[in-house]
């Protein structure tokens, strides 16, 4: 047996998987070039090779969760097989190698709302629900949209900036329920027509705009699963704008995936298939990005409700495939369903947290009061 | 008019404070040569300045809080003077320097249990109390307590660990509520057989030993108002300590000042006449010094508390003071004094926070459920 197949059957086995097992996170391989790929390509070569079909699972998820539980460095070999060694130090500790193997393009560009109005809640939110209280994907949307408007004590004719609108849902929440007016940006010209359509008559102004280029001031800014695509790089001038465009008594509201750790890259294959130039800011460079600039009023993580989204949206783009599978083809199957059950197990293994992070200026005077 | 006496005005104006006035916050000052010390020693010579009488208020608390809503930079003088510039840099940007002038010496070390069980609530709690449901101290400070128990989920028959344990108030009162057993450490004797004795029959042990020297593992770990001391240096040994300590399935809990900005040291006057070696840690500080060993679970910020907490004190301390007096003289009163109020100042300026940081080490199956 190589030493590759040697190496990922011990974390295999560690994790309590089995090659060609029957329970749902049992593995069945069937391509031996399966091990060297993921020895020398890590994260993505793993991802690709599902794509591709050359292994497969009942439950991806459950694979992925099983597999965060193990420490890798402990099953490390010895300096026996120094080569072998280095491509797995850089496979799994830096996961900054790339691979021009297999290029699918840029296919998830291609995503048409139709996709988003199957898998996502009825108002297109896509981000992590908040699932305290709920028991359907559309009460956890509702309720995570509800549970920002109340951080951040939304009141009529409140004039809000929402940085990465999306699809509108949430300042359509807003000024339906609270009264609000607002400005939504985003770099995507279909979302910025579709917020536009259905938003007629409330008092919003959607725009085709980097935040960069924004301008005025605002009494509440918010931001809701955008700062995933800021970069590393651009921290400190987020937050610089953010503070900037802020009324002095006002208040943010920050939304966003966090990592355990601080990073300057996403993961290669995620990045590669899914969000390109994403990466997960730490909770360090986020204290970094606002120090001097915000008091920190409150951090609320709730990681574990992404792994109960994602699921959500698995169930939903799995029941519409038949409908959409003219639209798209089985790599693209394979890519979205590997990216919706893989990000799940990581949730669920808490290697990702997802952040709401409450910033006021100077700070409220007598304090910010918690609300969940 | 010097320079010096100009500027210093130029604040107290700018701030709302009238010198001679006859509010609340208004100032008195006894001795001109006040202008000349303030600019040259900074926050170290204003709080010397009122130990010696040099000025007075009748609410120093509102004083402080009004002087900290003016932008001092704003108000510096331009380049025409640049010994002044330089001198007030070094005195309200740097906050490096160090008087000699004026030597209380080690007066605070002297105090003994008659002003503590005189000023604290009745358990002798001496950290931030939690005044959401609370009218009284004793009230507040019994709410802290439980809220932190039941941050951790503790149970009967746990193991917790208490990082620097006072008077032994918290285990006391977890061992009571809630069936716990744990170890204390102090680097106080007195505190140690204060402890000791007043909680004969618990399984509660109290020690006389650092952190570093600590051995065994905890389910809990919690250290309320110690981590003020750890000073930056050793935040990270610190963490590493606690992760060590704790079980892998455990929890920590940390309660503690933080400051808004990341520094290297404490500001003069508190730290030569209130807690030498003091330092308020940043939230940069802290998630660089979790990273890699905990998730953060909860982040919690009730700074506004303290306020109440440090006038409530400071209201028992003037009470008992007729009581007291043969002990201290009249330099510590003030120096009390200017403490309690100046720091309630600091809090309802919002210039400094209250945080309960909840950790875990690979983060909770399934999530951490804020509690409030």
């Amino acid at each position: 047996m190589a030493s590759s197949e040697q190496f990922i059957r011990s974390i295999l086995e560690k994790a309590g998987i089995e090659v060609g097992g029957s329970r749902p996170w049992d593995i069945l391989i069937h391509n031996d070039a399966f091990y060297g790929r993921v020895i020398s390509q890590g994260t993505l070569g793993f991802g690709e090779a599902y794509m591709q079909g050359w292994w497969d699972c009942p439950n991806v998820d459950q694979l992925i969760f099983r597999l965060l539980q193990v420490d890798v460095l402990e099953l490390m070999p010895k300096a026996r097989d120094i080569a072998l060694w280095v491509s797995l130090a850089r496979a799994f500790l830096f996961n900054r190698q790339r691979s021009r193997a297999f290029e699918v393009g840029e296919k998830h560009y291609d995503i048409g709302n139709d996709l988003y109005s199957r898998m996502l809640d009825k108002r297109l939110i896509y981000s992590c629900g908040y699932w305290k209280d709920a028991e359907t994907l559309d009460q956890a949307q509702e309720a995570k949209l509800d549970l920002i408007c109340r951080k951040i004590g939304l009141e009529q004719g409140m004039r809000v900036l929402d940085i990465g609108s999306g699809w509108g849902g949430f300042l359509k929440f807003a000024a339906e329920r609270y009264g609000i007016e607002g400005v939504g940006i985003t770099v995507s010209r279909e979302q910025r027509q579709y917020a536009e359509d259905s938003t007629q008559g409330l008092k919003l102004d959607f725009r085709l705009e980097d935040y960069h280029d924004t301008q005025g001031s605002f009494d509440r800014i918010v931001s809701v699963g955008m700062f995933e695509h800021v970069g590393y790089k651009n921290y400190r001038g987020y937050f610089e704008k953010a503070a900037q465009l802020l009324s002095d008594r006002g208040l943010s509201l920050l939304h966003t995936i966090g990592g355990n750790e601080s990073v300057t890259h996403g993961d290669p294959w995620a990045e590669k298939y899914i969000f390109p130039n994403g990466m997960l800011p730490s909770m360090r460079q986020i204290a970094e990005g606002v120090e001097h600039l915000f008091v920190v009023e409150d951090w609320h993580n709730f990681g574990a409700d992404y792994d109960k989204t994602l699921m959500a949206w698995h169930a939903n783009f799995e029941a519409a495939w038949p409908d959409i599978s003219q639209t798209y083809d089985e790599v693209f199957h394979r890519m979205w369903r590997y990216y919706l059950l893989s990000f799940a197990g990581v949730f669920r293994a808490r290697r990702a947290q997802l952040w709401q992070v409450v910033l006021s200026k100077d700070g409220i005077p007598g304090g910010y009061q918690t609300i969940r």
